[in-house]
């Protein structure tokens, strides 16, 4: 290699690379890693995401639905809520949704920060409201020095607490998936198995929806396209948002990113396996019955998704002082 | 110094330390850093510690209401069990209970691993059978190869899982508070105040109950020595182990380690505040009304037992497998 060639500007051999990458051509992009985070921001909205002071019963924070040891859910059908409620919906994962293009399942929240205030302000999750959970945040003195390093001033609100926590949320990106590894060019990254599911993955259709680097999250799409999803499930989709009867059942996109993870499936929660649910989207949105050994193809690829789950210490809480309300966990 | 001078073994030097230790002539001692841990034990125990899946809910693990990120407890009067039923008890702290002299308030359980077994299976806590927790565990591949490699087979029972658990909680010990540091020679760690509150804390006779390096945890003692400590607490203290009428709200001894983090206080959570249980415990079990000057010195003395939290990346669970029995949240 002579010095000439060394001395290619780095912006044009990026665009050779960029050109010429494994993925250009795939419906499925690598997850990019995380970049401009708010590191200080980002430490505060952890803390806050582990809190079960944002809580009426002083028991529930967001990862209590989210768990980050489990995929960034709870692993059940619907979610538990303030005595014991039973949630109306699948909780969907945390991880990745900073690559959503709405939040929750019938996006009636634009941004994670929006997203952030709802559980708490929810009678059926964490049964709080925004004020009384300003007034705790308020009356804990570790936060308050840390809102001031973060903030520059005194100021304490549900506009801050949501913008920090969505500031933690959009480090819970999973990166390095033995798939995205075959698309950044280990073509052994991938067993013969996952590969011939990704090409059944694009071939049956099942792309059209779940495609991008969140694999899904970019569209609404009905629940039963070809044959009619029955539920029990008291969840609407988009109806409840837009009020309008053609939306019924239209939900987002699930991304199916570390999806092995975040059994049970559905908004109903009502598949328990991938392989379940994988039969189920092929016959109600595809029309297609898959082979035994199509569906298991299809699995191994979607297993083939799961990233690398964001490490980090577990965070130890800002003690409450002698003027914190005290929380209610018996109280309805 | 002469070469001979610095020969002095090591075994003679450590007498030597010990015996001028500034800790020799106190009845607090430091706490030790851990010593002898099995760390493929302990990471497995970690691991067992975060999992709902020990719950019949799927909810509920031991660091619900042994929170880690608060002190080792959920800083609730009394914890939160399976359906939200309301326990009967002050959940204990599990930091440093590696130095109680027995677990549990009434000291039913001799050794942490007896204790661990205890939450899972009771209807009003995890509410779960040990059958149960033994075959959510051998369903899941990651924990099956992680069994192995700790205790070298294929057994996966209550008593390898508790034994787990156990060992994990054996690492959540918190030394280095400053009053550790005051203790281990550094004369500047504690303030005026503190030490004249450390000073009342063994002239009032505290210290007779709360000493050794747990400041408690080492004996049985009721509640209300001198005066009657009126409760609407259902818990009966020793004697729900003994069945004798003068063990009733005989209790272990709590360890203040760290009780500026693990209020509420006592064992029905009554005591809000640390102010509030100093002044308490001096009418109550020393016949001594406390000046608000004195019960803030000790309150400051209090505060500086407060150790390092044990720090440790947040585990990341094995999923489930299509085998795993699924949570029943929703049944009693």
């Amino acid at each position: 290699m002579t010095m000439k060639q060394r001395l290619i500007p780095a912006a044009a051999l990026a665009a050779v690379l960029f050109a010429g990458a494994a993925w250009a051509e795939e419906p499925i992009k690598p997850i990019e890693p995380v970049k401009e985070i708010n590191l200080a921001k980002a430490e505060l909205g952890k803390k806050l995401f582990f809190d079960p002071r944002l809580s009426k019963s002083g028991f529930i924070s967001c990862n209590s639905c989210h768990n980050l040891s489990m995929g960034g859910s709870d692993n059940l059908k619907t979610s538990i809520g303030h005595n014991w409620q039973k949630g109306p919906i699948n909780a969907p994962t945390v991880l990745n949704s900073s690559l959503n293009f709405v939040q929750f399942w019938d996006g009636r929240a634009e941004t994670l920060k929006a997203q952030a205030g709802g559980p708490i302000a929810n009678p059926g999750e964490m049964a709080f409201t925004h004020e009384m959970a300003e007034g705790v945040v308020q009356s804990i003195p570790g936060y308050v020095t840390e809102f001031r390093l973060v903030f520059g001033d005194d100021k304490i609100d549900i506009e801050r607490i949501t913008a920090a926590i969505a500031e933690f949320e959009k480090t819970l990106v999973t990166p390095n998936s033995r798939f995205d590894k075959w698309l950044l060019g280990d073509a052994n990254a991938l067993t013969a198995q996952e590969l011939a599911g990704y090409k059944l993955f694009k071939e049956s259709g099942c792309v059209s929806c779940h495609y991008g680097a969140s694999v899904g999250g970019g569209t609404f799409h009905k629940m039963g396209m070809v044959e009619e999803y029955k539920s029990t499930s008291p969840a609407e989709g988009r109806k409840a948002v837009t009020g309008k009867d053609e939306d019924r059942l239209m939900f987002k996109v699930p991304n199916l990113r570390n999806v092995e993870l975040t059994y049970p499936y559905f908004h109903d929660g009502e598949a328990e396996t991938l392989t379940e649910a994988v039969d189920i989207m092929g016959r109600l949105q595809l029309g297609k019955k898959l082979t035994e050994e199509q569906n298991a193809q299809i699995v191994a690829f979607l297993k083939s998704l799961t990233g690398e789950q964001p490490t980090f210490t577990l965070p130890i809480l800002p003690p409450s002082s002698d003027k914190t309300p005290q929380p209610k966990p018996f109280e309805d």
